[in-house]
């Protein structure tokens, strides 16, 4: 198994569009900033929360242009290679190693439906063989409510046996923890790299070998769930994975990009941040301020985070 | 409602790939040819069939390019503009309206699911509004087992009424003749095009108002089919319909896509024509055999349909 570039939390960024419907690079590279000035150790850009699929592969290239640009390490870059097509995967990926990216999050194809593991198994081949690149470092990204295309434990196994020193780790948004379980059980041990895809998994995935977490809710709660990264040997741990399960629980009762945005819009004191491009549908008034009553019930401040995290 | 551009055996047509995986460019504007000749009335190129969300949409235009290039019809022509952003559905459709073909097929979004009506609602608005151009007629793909994200009867209704000269037809891919029927029922009288996405609801959508079909079998029975659709108002039509379905039947029980070009391989003696892209896979050895003796007991020959057509 290959070096691990990536461990900790890491968060998928999520993408400001202009009121015209454009990706925004100047929001984008300096909240991209913020979650690294808060202590994120590696963003995820391009992810499903980042709206990275309501993006054409140039949208989803020219924000990369920018945020390198702009001096964001892309040691810390693990931007995501969602196509259905081998053609446009490889063409994401040669550009993000072009840049020095540390990896890169790799969707399986999803439109068709009821495809075989060695469909599957033979998409992520021919990328990684178009790509070319020892440079590689590929994290599958498992996330069946979307994709209904699994990268199930055996197909993980035959990817990491045919490419050890390319596929070096996993997202898994199953929401199924004992998914996330057995493949801890199967691969953690060789150094696979594990990572729940949400946060509420973070302290049973480290207990079970994981190595970190790539969350949606890192867009507003780094601080929060670096405290569960960094404790999670001490006695305290249980009671920090309390705190952030709250955040998150009380967050997803609403759609969950909406919701992280209208919460970066109103703690930003930006409302242009809640933009999100169809078929996503902003949160109506009513639910706006019904989440962040919510949020303010359970004591929940994206301005005291920032605060700690400068301390 | 404008005027429709397409009507009757619609075939979305198989993209054949060369032993190295790329697009095959010659061999796809042969078939086509091919097709047309059989007495095809539209084709429906990059649809699902033709493993258009497999293929870059670089790769779909330069196709479409060559397809142009070679003297097919632009007239004929139905391109998919399947795409899971704005941006891309726009980029496809302008260069098909650029080539001057009559009318685009248009998928849903399709990798967030759960979205609403409203939500793929803005998503097709906004890809008019960004396409520009009174000579768009769009037709609607609604194709739940792929996408998951329906075209329901009420959103097709809205984007009618919005877009009453550019929304001009549906092909409905939900395998559910209720479905058909109450879009018929809703939207026929008006005019809209509504074609089932399978020869097998040929006649039945014929009687409630349809005005054809586009199915993947017509890349391989373009004259069975359409023997039904001139034939629907006589005395014969229910026995034609029978034989159609008898041979739609015995091809789907195996994975379509891969069925059908083994079929084309094996009747145009192109071997190389059974090749698919990942995450499809050919049909095995012992399943091509299969289906060629499933194929010779009902008396279906590809050659006895060309020389038929030839007459």
């Amino acid at each position: 198994m290959a070096s691990q570039p990536f461990a900790g939390v890491l968060v998928p960024v999520l993408t400001p569009f202009t009121p015209a419907g454009e990706p925004d690079a100047g929001r984008f590279v300096a909240f991209c900033r913020f979650l690294l000035d808060q202590g994120a150790d590696g963003l995820a850009v391009f992810g499903t929360t980042s709206e990275a699929n309501s993006m054409a592969g140039a949208e989803r290239m020219a924000l990369l242009d920018r945020l390198v640009a702009s001096g964001i390490p892309a040691a810390k870059l693990m931007p995501g290679a969602g196509a259905c097509s081998i053609t446009e995967a490889a063409q994401l990926i040669r550009h993000a190693l072009g840049h020095g990216c540390a990896g890169v999050l790799m969707l399986p194809p999803f439109y068709y439906k009821g495809m075989s593991d060695d469909g599957v198994y033979d998409f992520v081949a021919a990328v990684i063989d178009r790509v070319g690149s020892a440079a590689l470092r590929m994290y599958l990204y498992h996330i069946p409510p979307q994709t209904q295309i699994p990268f199930t434990l055996d197909l993980v196994g035959r990817l990491i046996k045919a490419y050890p020193n390319t596929v070096v780790g996993l997202k898994d948004s199953s929401g199924d923890w004992n998914n996330t379980k057995a493949l801890c059980e199967a691969y953690a041990g060789s150094g696979f790299a594990i990572f729940p895809g949400s946060e509420v998994f973070l302290l049973d995935g480290l207990r079970a070998g994981g190595v970190g977490c790539i969350t949606a809710s890192g867009n507003v709660n780094v601080p929060g769930i670096r405290k569960v990264y960094e404790n999670w040997k001490t006695p305290d741990a249980d009671r920090l994975q309390a705190e952030i399960t709250l955040v998150r629980k009380t967050i997803q009762a609403y759609p969950m990009v909406p919701a992280l945005k209208r919460i970066v819009a109103h703690f930003h004191h930006d409302p242009d941040w809640a933009a999100v491009r169809p078929p996503m549908t902003r949160l109506s008034d009513a639910q706006s301020a019904a989440l962040l009553a919510d949020l303010a019930k359970i004591g929940f401040s994206l301005g005291e985070a920032r605060r700690e995290a400068a301390e």
